[in-house]
């Protein structure tokens, strides 16, 4: 079992080497090799198999980052929201020419003589847009309000072409809002969502933009690790042409998200000031606050448990590290 | 008013054109001077205004296929069905890298200050898959089972985004299949449709491959040209975020086309065969039949008459040319 993680430098990539370093197997398998490919350097985990870390560029993607023998491709590489909204050409660049160098990789191995590699790709939410009050089904068509999310939507497409023609074998995984990101606020729009559990069991205060009863769908780092793991090793024969899916996350409140905090710390969410940004609320406001996400269940996604376990999974994989990278 | 035509030498960018130079107005407004641009150089129709054909790839589009001060571009440049099934790479190239530089070339325009020019693109019908019973709502997601399809869907996320953006503004038609088609049978799965009724028209025999109660949705040339001009014209205000529509076309059978055959020519479908072909049958059996067509309608695209009138078009329009093209 040979696997590459593209953007496997980034917050889910690291997470995801992490992981397949414990386990050693893969799908029921021995792990045979791992290659990390990020704009820089990867870090390594210590892993008993080997571990290759390769830096370049994503659309220039060079034959070793997705090496012959390869089975599984994790592709993260992508611009994020704010950043593809604020730079045109780069998102395009990185989220759609970047998906056509995996297509074209993949493609590579198969007329080789390779089995289609099996290609986890993270499409996301806001791919989609929705009113606050909306429960989105599985075949809810993707109204992009964002060029990341366009991009993403785009992507899929032409990632679900390539599957159907052969040249790969993808699943397309629609993550949600991730919470709770460890490191520092940030200037995007949905930074507000880790910053009012992060700062505050970091003993820092926390703006919150939005009303306590603005609705949002989100899931753990540690769940979105095990949906992508999942995507990489199920059986994809049920999927037909629609090699795309809404995975079961969390619909829940901001004023819920600060109780469950509460439930953990008592008294954490005095921290939090509300500071209203109508901005920030326009933005955030149009991505889709809930989803049935029947399929994915159907397809073995496993649920998230109550938005509690966010924040004690927090604590428990990221706190120490949190304080230890920002020096408190 | 400015206009571009970008495949002003294909089937529907040449009837654009002609009615244009018959009209001398657009939108209420003199033409001033009309640019037809293609891989040769377009057919230039007389008419009162400056007409300039270029050739050249859509992907490097030059300048002057979208001068300074143009007001409309219809994008029509496209590589079709059977072609982009054919040569991955091609449909890509054109499909895909032409749309972006079609983007380019209006972000030009606009970053010189330029209003953001009107954008006509024809999607396609082949965008969607469905079963025969369905009638595919106007919210239907597109789940396309062929690259063409994927291509264009995935275009019309990113004019979609485009336009947010205000590089343009983009109204996406998602034709019906076009029948009739003059020329000759070709080897398009789709090019049945059209020979059935145009070869008995010309006195010649022509194959039917599937049963006679398959469901199509059709339109014609006529009036596909009718619905291009009036997106190029319409006001986009309603639109919101979703720039695509699919128009009202026929939902009929294949039986009920000959039968309106037989009504205009009595006796023509003596010369269909029935061989079925279950290769053919199978993908154009991925195509929607019906759409409500409900949000066209309303923002003002004419609903289609009759099959009947149809043979009628193709008998007023294309017989004549066909035949002399053809040496009969």
């Amino acid at each position: 079992m040979k696997i590459s993680i593209l953007g496997g430098g980034g917050f889910l990539g690291r997470r995801i080497a992490n992981r397949l370093a414990q386990q050693g197997t893969y799908a029921g398998r021995p792990i045979a090799g791992l290659t990390l490919f990020d704009v820089a350097p990867p870090p390594a985990p210590d892993a008993p198999f080997p571990v290759t870390a390769l830096a370049g560029d994503v659309v220039d993607l060079p034959e070793a980052a997705i090496p012959e023998g390869t089975d599984v491709v994790f592709h993260l590489a992508a611009v994020v929201s704010a950043q593809a909204e604020a730079d045109y050409e780069l998102g395009r660049r990185v989220n759609l020419r970047g998906t056509d160098a995996v297509v074209d990789a993949c493609r590579r191995l198969v007329a080789g003589g390779a089995k289609a590699p099996r290609v986890v790709f993270t499409s996301s939410v806001a791919s989609f847009s929705a009113t606050q009050a909306d429960t989105l089904p599985d075949d809810a068509r993707q109204v992009p309000g964002n060029s990341y999310g366009a991009q993403k939507a785009a992507a899929e497409l032409i990632l679900a072409d390539a599957s159907r023609r052969g040249f790969m074998d993808v699943v397309s995984v629609r993550l949600p809002t991730v919470v709770v990101r460890p490191g520092r606020p940030n200037k995007a729009a949905s930074s507000f969502f880790s910053s009012i559990i992060r700062e505050p069991l970091l003993g820092l205060e926390a703006e919150l933009p939005v009303p306590d009863d603005f609705a949002v769908w989100v899931c753990s780092p540690r769940r979105a690790v095990d949906w992508l793991l999942h995507a990489g090793a199920m059986d994809t024969g049920a999927m037909g042409l629609d090699r795309s899916l809404s995975p079961p996350g969390i619909s829940t409140t901001v004023g819920d998200m600060l109780r469950a905090m509460d439930e953990v710390r008592f008294g954490s969410s005095a921290l939090v000031r509300r500071v209203a940004d109508p901005a920030i609320a326009a933005i955030v406001g149009t991505w889709p606050s809930a989803f049935t996400a029947e399929r994915a269940r159907a397809l073995g996604f496993v649920p998230h448990g109550p938005f509690v376990d966010v924040v004690r999974a927090f604590i428990e994989d990221d706190l120490a590290a949190t304080k230890r990278e920002r020096g408190l």
